[in-house]
């Protein structure tokens, strides 16, 4: 049994949908951010990153989305989540993985962690101002030479597609307008009618 | 046959050093940043990125130092570089590489990178200012939760060495002293013995 520590509207919502597409036994258990229950003890005892996602497994705790996703994929081969028999094609899939992990989603969280880069309140307004036109960047990389068709990675839905609906559904709230995007437009509107998909999005929403 | 595009002193000797450790065939090839070839046409058609490393392989052009990692270990499985038969092993290592690209490079790179997420010349100077605390506190969690013992991960060596010796040289330049983390500052001098490093160091200086 698996345990998913997640916040509501973060990232771990990629590992969730991944956990439900796998058919994995878990339980997803709710941080309370507005609590900050995520700096406190009893969770840095679990993830002393302080941060969401940590899957807690059967020998211990496992954190940051893209190696989250590798596992729940190599754990459950059924589900065919992960090409781990081909060297090439696995490490563009984590390759795509990571750009989203290291460079689309640090630029978003200059909007609203921007502190944990700076200190003055100037500062914080300057890389404020900037998330529209990074974002932006990344998902105009992304739609003219990363997004294959249908899926990410093409033919095959994987763990990049769970990853990409969840970074994706932040667009409007960092002023970059989906239009613009096409194809990662119509990507999180199919994404979004996925069982797997609407059952974490109610998973989360009642919690 | 491999070819890895580099740039001197960037994180693309982490995917040197484990290439020279794997055995691999491998031509590098030195990209200029000083005269800012890594955003001219002939590199962009190789990696749109703009950035290093690039690895090329016969199947295509790979990105993102953990995922190049991964795949320089899982083509050599006689270096024994990651556990690729232990899901929850090479997650581990997985998350451990990941933090070192997603969490310690970017705090690195608002030293001198910031222009990426903010235009004002006051901000770059914030986000400078605060560079020794944001990777200081990073180097902290590593040496203090993260680092095993006599490598990354324990008994073994693995391709998380090579990418944190490779940060771990950009201390000094970060205003981070090497003395409050002596594991790290162990394993750096450990690293620095071993031959494969060696050779990486003196390719890339005598290019």
């Amino acid at each position: 049994m698996l345990t998913l520590y997640y916040g509501p509207n973060t990232c771990a919502l990629a590992s969730h949908i991944a956990l439900e597409e796998a058919g994995a036994a878990f339980e997803a258990r709710r941080i309370d951010f507005a609590a900050a229950e995520q700096t406190k003890p009893e969770y840095l005892a679990i993830n002393p990153k302080g941060r969401v996602p940590a899957l807690v497994a059967e020998r211990g705790v496992l954190t940051e989305t893209p190696a989250i996703l590798a596992f729940i994929a190599q754990c459950y081969p059924e589900a065919r989540l992960a090409p781990f028999d081909d060297p090439f094609a696995f490490a563009e899939l984590q390759a795509f993985n990571n750009y989203l992990c290291a460079t689309v989603h640090v630029a978003h969280a200059h909007r609203v962690r921007g502190y944990r880069w700076a200190d003055e309140p100037e500062a914080l307004e300057a890389m404020r101002k900037k998330v529209p036109r990074s974002v932006g960047a990344c998902y105009d990389l992304i739609e003219r030479e990363l997004f294959r068709s249908p899926w990410v990675m093409g033919e095959t839905y994987t763990i990049a597609d769970p990853y990409l609906f969840t970074l994706a559904g932040w667009m409007e709230g960092d002023g970059v307008d989906p239009r613009a995007f096409p194809r990662v437009r119509d990507h999180r509107s199919r994404m979004g009618e996925r069982a797997a998909v609407r059952r974490a999005l109610a998973d989360e929403s009642e919690a």
